[in-house]
């Protein structure tokens, strides 16, 4: 049910397929976020239509609006979004360290106030696993206590620490939760835990089998990623692995730096997932360093902005120079916005502020991802990744430094 | 290419088949609006979906933005946003009239204000003909002086007149242009018409040939409605009729009077416009005095703001009620919101405020207003939509009064 296999690489490049209860999922792949359980202004089928496999929700978002067990109640995030294919939950980890003057860190849990009404609230590793049980994603995250990107070693290392600690206390949630929901009919009260910390009776299982990934932490320190990899690889055995507080601030090359150092000693045979990044380039960074999975809001960000991804670099949409084009968005694209609509239009959406404009650079921006995951797999595949990916990147670093 | 085809009639309700350059429009039909070339928030496929035939487009919002000659330029309206049914264009009247404050009124024509720039425009009979011919929809509208719904015999008298001496203007310019665009071969420039008003060379003719349909005006006053008519038939002929200044603020019972005194001198083998009309009680309370098309804003309108319309009344998508309810908004309805999402998901789209929620209620307020003119197409040709629709009404205005 929670299988990875390997297809193909090319250096350490992989192209692999990760098997989840609700399909399979080609990797390399970008992963479009569903935040709010909805990719920004995107129907089920808009997203299915870019080609995306899975897509990501995130706990914190779910578990204040409308909360876990509503959506429990309809029968997990599947129905509820009618996305049918693989999900993953964040933990909402991340979201409550970036509440920052919100929140109050404790050995505990993380206590923040809700950013939409301002009640107090407990985020613990229990919490996070019980409400990503309640949601029933594919894929559920471990709780991490996440630090800025130039943490300094003795902050990055208590972050580092308890994301360990916590994992242990995740995994045996999660393990009591799986237990309990194969063998539980209906609902039952819970009992372990840390009191105090839950609301709702403990949740059936989910509609399919769940599973854990655990999450590397410990900044931009070496040495503090490698104690992290090991300590969460002494946790183990998982079905997947993720990369974490990397993409929060610091410079690329030191990501990348990281990414270099942990990859020689991450397992071949899990996916590796790394959160938060990218924009395009970042995916074949990160593909050339080994990573298999990726999710970022820049795809729709950017689309609501009116900032589209070509192949000849950025384009604001709402420039004068595609007024009255009947040229495609992106003549090399497949995507349904540059397969149906001519720029001028895609513009005047923009000059107008219809929201159907937000809509089709969204969808383009997505598909741009997807379509770079795929591109990049026939060349691993192929054993090409490298001298193409370096091309690739080499154009685009040149216009990104041309751009005004 | 201008054909209308009475299909049966039930009393003085008709069912009947328009045939248009750019497909066949089954009527009694409602027609979404596309004021900005968009039906707000909606893709042309959204629109397909929801069985609609014909969607509208305004000449004065085009006309600002983007303007008509970049439309043109593109390959007209149809290509600009890639809807290839049938489209009708509204002149401009009702919009330049209800600019109130920013408008000066003549013979000639009307001086206003953009609402977008502040810049000084003009607006003429020979214009507004000139401005749709370069956007190419497949029927046109004549340039009208509308009066507010509560306007003095004196005050309805005047914009009536005019509508009538100006149609005589926007026919002679739309026969030149039908006549220049027949023969042309690419552009010319353009001499007849009132100088000074023209700012573009005279636009070739639309990729498809174009009707002039006119607009009857006079208020809220049977006599004047009547000379309206009669000045407005003899200037003809005509391959469709508009009745326009109704659904601007006089009481219901006035536009149904108004509708009944003049259904039976209105031609019969002419389809007959209702302009922006309207609310679902008003399609079936206008297709039961003979009339055959309808538009207004109302659908999408409503949409936005999370009010759906459904067979037991509407209902505000916000509401407490719909959290967690895993039913489908309306279930008798087949859109695509209402045969895919839960009413709990809809509500939390509007709770999160995703632009989804507001297109997907959008799409079920269209398609229910599609419908019901599917639906008493039906009962009109099997000679039951007397009972039928007042039965409709009947519960419709019983809860009316119920709602809080």
């Amino acid at each position: 049910m929670f299988e990875f296999r390997i297809d193909g690489t090319d250096g350490v490049a992989r192209a692999g397929t990760l098997t989840l209860p609700h399909g399979e999922v080609r990797t390399p792949a970008f992963m479009p976020v569903g935040t709010h359980a909805v990719v920004r202004g995107l129907s089920a089928n808009d997203v299915r239509r870019t080609g995306a496999q899975i897509i990501l929700g995130n706990a914190y978002h779910l578990h204040l609006r409308p909360g876990e067990a509503v959506i429990q109640e309809m029968g997990g995030l599947h129905r509820f979004t009618t996305w049918d294919r693989p999900m993953l939950t964040d933990s909402g980890g991340f979201q409550v360290f970036s509440l920052q003057g919100l929140r109050s860190i404790a050995e505990h849990g993380v206590e923040f106030q809700s950013h939409i009404d301002g009640t107090s609230r407990t985020l613990t590793p229990e919490r996070a696993m019980e409400i990503q049980w309640a949601l029933g994603a594919d894929v559920a995250m471990a709780f991490d206590h996440v630090v800025p990107g130039q943490s300094s070693p003795a902050a990055a290392c208590e972050g580092m620490e308890r994301t360990l600690r916590w994992l242990d206390r995740c995994k045996r949630t999660h393990s009591d939760l799986l237990g309990r929901g194969s063998g539980a009919a209906g609902r039952q009260e819970h009992t372990g835990g840390i009191p105090g910390t839950r609301t709702a009776p403990l949740p059936p299982c989910p509609a399919a089998p769940q599973t854990l990934w655990p999450i590397v932490q410990g900044g931009i320190h070496d040495e503090l990623r490698l104690r992290s990899l090991e300590g969460t690889l002494e946790r183990g055995p998982w079905t997947g692995i993720a990369i974490g507080g990397l993409s929060v601030g610091e410079p690329k090359p030191v990501m990348h730096r990281i990414l270099e150092q942990l990859e020689p000693r991450l397992p071949r045979e899990i996916p590796r997932y790394l959160m938060g990044v990218g924009f395009p380039a970042d995916l074949l960074e990160g593909i050339a360093r080994g990573v298999d999975l990726f999710d970022c809001v820049a795809a729709t960000r950017n689309g609501r902005h009116g900032t589209a991804w070509l192949p000849t670099g950025r384009v604001n949409v709402r420039g004068a120079s595609l007024k009255g084009s009947t040229e495609p968005l992106d003549p090399s694209c497949d995507c349904e916005t540059c397969t149906t609509y001519p720029r001028g239009y895609l513009r005047h959406l923009f000059v107008v502020e219809d929201m159907l404009g937000l809509r089709l650079i969204s969808i383009h921006n997505i598909r741009f991802l997807v379509r770079l995951g795929e591109q990049a797999r026939i060349h691993i595949l192929n054993g090409t990744f490298d001298g193409w990916s370096r091309e690739w990147l080499g154009r685009h670093y040149a216009r990104e430094i041309e751009a005004p």
